[in-house]
């Protein structure tokens, strides 16, 4: 079996709503995801690429068809608590380091857990510094601690490594899933992800 | 049972690819596919969209993937025989106008069969008049007849009619799928248009 990476950003609600299935994905196939911290924005700068915002902002049909495909998505999935976040955009650079500084203080799944909530299900504005380490203290983190981890050069540093390593495997948005070599893009193919994984997937190519 | 429309363009290699495995799904479900010509460049102009290839054409990374995407859907359908087409972008006007003029004249589901081959099959510059003739007159159509009723103002205003609709209904690109009043778009809806058929797939919106 091989193994399968998630590769996130707290700003997309795309892979805010795959992090909402993952754990059913997890318990009928096995196995787990193994989420990586990215900075979406670094990885549209490698890219050239853009968000969906942007890039489809004026195409009101495309604009639509998106919406009706995260409608489709949330009934499909019983997901009944979903908000658009009113201070978008939000700046997600601490909130990534943070999450390399929670997986150095073995607090990572709590904290993906805990800030991709409120993100996209409670919203707040995640780029203000006294809101995070409210959030955080609310929470029962050691803010002052993990906000200072978040800032060290180790943690800076393997963000911007964890960014460029994804790009290289051919990262260009979010949300990007690795089975073994395999690359899958967008909350619709984790149905790919997931047959990939079992070996039912169709293998073409060298990911 | 709903209706299933496919709106069309022989100049999109993904329509194409849908039109390929369109038999199997027909045979599944027991319900034919009604296919509805569009002129793609209307469309694109109407939504302010763009050809995949202009719009990630500088995204190196999204186009690998795409191509990626392609090869998985080739192999999963036991595809075979795919080109791309050296002569693009081939204009598809008098070839849309024609599959209208095919629909006059009882020959559609021929003519759409063999443009859409020799466009993406074994590909031609199928936006030379001489070379739509001798595939027309190659294949036993009245090639004469039905290239002067493509360019009848009752068939320019059908093409321009039918897009005018798909617009206003939701399309932006191409493929895009209606099983009833819901929307589809992408060779890899297919598999949600036929759950949507089966009433198994998920109603959320107006479509």
């Amino acid at each position: 079996m091989s193994e399968i990476a998630f590769h996130f950003d707290f700003g997309s609600p795309n892979a805010y709503l795959a992090h909402r299935v993952i754990p059913a994905i997890e318990q009928r196939i096995g196995a787990r995801f193994r989420y990586v911290p990215i900075l979406l924005g670094g990885v549209f700068k490698a890219t050239n690429n853009r968000s969906p915002a942007e890039a489809f902002g004026d195409i009101p049909n495309k604009r639509a068809f998106m919406e009706l495909e995260t409608q489709r998505f949330l009934a499909r999935h019983g997901i009944t608590d979903f908000r658009r976040n009113p201070f978008f955009p939000v700046n997600t650079l601490t909130l990534m380091r943070g999450a390399v500084a929670a997986q150095h203080e073995g607090e990572f799944a709590r904290y993906v857990d805990i800030v991709f909530h409120h993100m996209w299900s409670a919203p707040k504005k995640l780029d203000a510094p006294d809101v995070i380490r409210a959030l955080l203290e609310e929470h029962g983190f050691d803010a002052q601690r993990l906000l200072d981890r978040a800032q060290s050069p180790e943690v800076k540093q393997e963000l911007a490594r964890n960014t460029e390593a994804s790009v290289a495997r051919g990262t260009f948005g979010s949300p990007t899933f690795f089975v073994g070599e395999e690359m899958f893009f967008g909350k619709d193919q984790l149905r790919d992800v997931e047959e990939a994984f079992l070996g039912r997937g169709v293998r073409a190519g060298a990911g």
